[in-house]
């Protein structure tokens, strides 16, 4: 099955706007395995939509529409495809009692053109709208299957989730069940997770393996259809112990997991405090972590010690280290650590110096890191060659720090894989 | 004339990312008033690729062709075209010379594909890149103009305003000058803003007026055409000087300044030091600062206090004053700027406390936030309820901090303005 995604609407042709939609049904669309071929964004237009829907008949079966669904007459995507297929446009019972409600409530006065979105075409599957007025349509025809839906996000998102997305899977898998599993990778790059599991992809089918890289992540989704949800799902777990197997070291998470938050979870679990002295990340480190709520519990706090003086008057690193093996150091990072543990009470202390670029700094190149972290009577530092840009080094530095206290952590709990 | 932007690239059919060079292209078109169209998206595919440029000519006359320049076999975008138009490539020897450099300076051999990148096609007007290797082209046929441009946004973007855009200007406006200049506020609202400059506006002509928001700031983008630069540049500063007139105090820079870079130029100019003590933000203010290089020059450094007992133990608030008047106070995030300012010794100290959010904290309501500011022998604070989630309150917050910073400081300086 090919497909081609139609937005309609001239504030995406004026870059008002981004077309987030298509990304959101592309990747819906890609883990049930339906190739999308092209992307079109066409305006208000009902001549230039009718060309746009004529191009994609030749190329694709199933093409889905977001966009001009309103009551306004700049939303003319439902009269356009009705007039083009023939079909003659009836009111849906729910929808408009949906709509009426909708203003009563709100105890302002329905106008007529309102009535205009519990339109449907005659014959179409109606897909509700809860976030919204307008409702969608799933229509077949007997050469196509054509979709509609509304242009906000926060409407198009639930409503092909929910409504659209098992219509179409019950059109390609007939009675099976689809299913999509997310395992969440840190300290291993998209090419190499790559070739470890290169075999496994290549002879992919059921479930489906697909690598994605983002913000020196890496996920991996796996998608599988069975005949029941048990059923997909214990084709996913083979292919996951597989995985794990082969990687599971640079496994975090899973699904909506995030670095910092198991982090939190991690601390919480074994009744852990910590606190952080940055120097080149600048306070991201501890910024990151209480983008989490609730990271009180854990995070006590720390020091920016961003200049020398700082780091030695401040935050007590001696001198004689810093001369003696640079700022950009093994020992300097162990000493902020250590000092951050001391200062400021806490069971964990980390601490992060290097040359965040574009110069050197310490002597050191740009993109060297030394991280120490002092935990119990021990410190153990860690040593990063980034290439990015500065900022891009600055964020990978503190998704680095998380990630190896999470595998320290690691060593002291049992751990749920 | 009319436009459309084909932007070629599985990445995005697959919607591992979202297509913001359509995006941005089409603004930047707008503002010289071009029409577009229509956006496509079309795979890593020569022949579908070869489709999509034969049904773009039958309606457009300019056509933008974002990614497929790079090196691997998938970017087929140059040979795709030149195979369509009948062109044929030759090396360009400066964007040859380019890239070898590139790969003497990282001590990397440069292998035989990367070569594949200095090939234009013969006749084209070569579109320097500044940010990547591959060169862009602007390529003027009997009927068509075709512009390619690299995929990744931070060379695509400088690459179409500073060396297609005039190409294209050129071709539009003949002997007449285009010339474009952004005003940018912190502290209105964009709904507020326009509503003080509607007049403005709504008669907009040359210069055009185009009031953009994102995170929290809002710009004015001023386009004007003119006989020549000086010109349309008098054009712009008739205008401006009306904009700065109505709504100048929420003026922080133009073009390419930002909160940070603008302050840490303001410091440096005043010779002035500066540290912060943060609780709600916990270290996002000072990483901010840091995310401009050389801020070392101003920035000493800070503590992050997320707890209580941090800010009294090691800070040095007054457990009195947290009893009496809360954590999430005037006087909290008074002394903590003061004892910042004493404790680091720097020439002005911050503090922030305040309710991120989702839940209260400290007895006051998510969003509320205290920013304290000791400079001389003075303390000044600000408050401010924000409406939006804990991670852009947090944000909003730390550009609050330095926008009052930079008018705290208009006040001991000359200003440029």
């Amino acid at each position: 099955m090919k497909a081609e995604i139609i937005a309609v609407g001239s504030e995406l042709l004026l870059g008002q706007i981004v077309n987030t939609n298509a990304q959101f049904l592309s990747t819906q669309l890609a883990e049930m395995g339906i190739s999308i071929h092209y992307h079109t964004v066409v305006g208000d237009n009902a001549d230039r939509l009718r060309d746009a829907i004529q191009i994609a008949e030749k190329r694709a079966d199933l093409i889905l529409f977001s966009g001009g669904l309103g009551p306004t007459k700049d939303d003319l995507t439902k009269d356009t495809i009705a007039q083009h297929l023939g079909l003659s446009l009836v009111t849906d019972e729910k929808a408009m009692q949906f709509i009426t409600e909708f203003f009563e409530k709100r105890n302002r006065p329905m106008t007529e053109n309102n009535k205009k979105q519990a339109l449907v075409f005659e014959g179409a599957e109606v897909l509700a709208n809860h976030h919204g007025m307008a409702p969608g349509m799933f229509y077949q025809s007997s050469s196509h299957t054509y979709i509609l839906l509304p242009g906000p996000p926060k409407e198009l998102e639930p409503m092909f989730q929910f409504e659209a997305k098992p219509l179409v899977a019950k059109q390609i898998f007939k009675n099976q069940q689809i299913f999509s599993h997310v395992i969440r990778f840190y300290g291993i790059g998209e090419a190499e997770l790559e070739t470890e599991l290169e075999d496994l992809i290549d002879t992919q089918s059921n479930p489906t393996i697909a690598p994605l890289a983002s913000d020196g992540e890496v996920t991996i989704r796996l998608t599988a259809v069975g005949e029941t949800e048990a059923d997909a799902w214990s084709k996913i777990k083979e292919v996951q112990a597989e995985i794990l197997n082969r990687v599971g070291k640079y496994v975090y998470g899973y699904n909506n997991d995030s670095l910092a938050l198991k982090l939190k979870q991690k601390l919480s679990d074994a009744e852990l405090t910590i606190s952080a002295a940055e120097s080149m990340t600048a306070g991201l480190f501890q910024a990151e972590l209480a983008a989490i709520p609730g990271m009180a519990e854990v995070l006590v706090g720390g020091m920016v010690t961003y200049n020398e003086k700082v780091k030695v008057e401040n935050l007590g690193v001696s001198q004689q280290t810093i001369d003696q093996y640079s700022v950009v150091s093994k020992q300097v990072a162990e000493e902020m650590a250590t000092q951050s543990k001391n200062i400021f009470g806490s069971d964990i202390g980390v601490g992060i110096t290097g040359a965040a670029g574009p110069d050197a700094h310490g002597g050191q190149p740009a993109g060297t890191v030394w991280i120490g972290i002092a935990f119990e009577d021990q410190v153990t530092s860690y040593e990063l060659h980034l290439s990015g840009m500065r900022n891009t080094n600055r964020i990978r530095a503190v998704k680095f720090a998380i990630h190896y206290l999470l595998q320290l952590l690691l060593y002291k709990n049992s751990d749920e894989k």
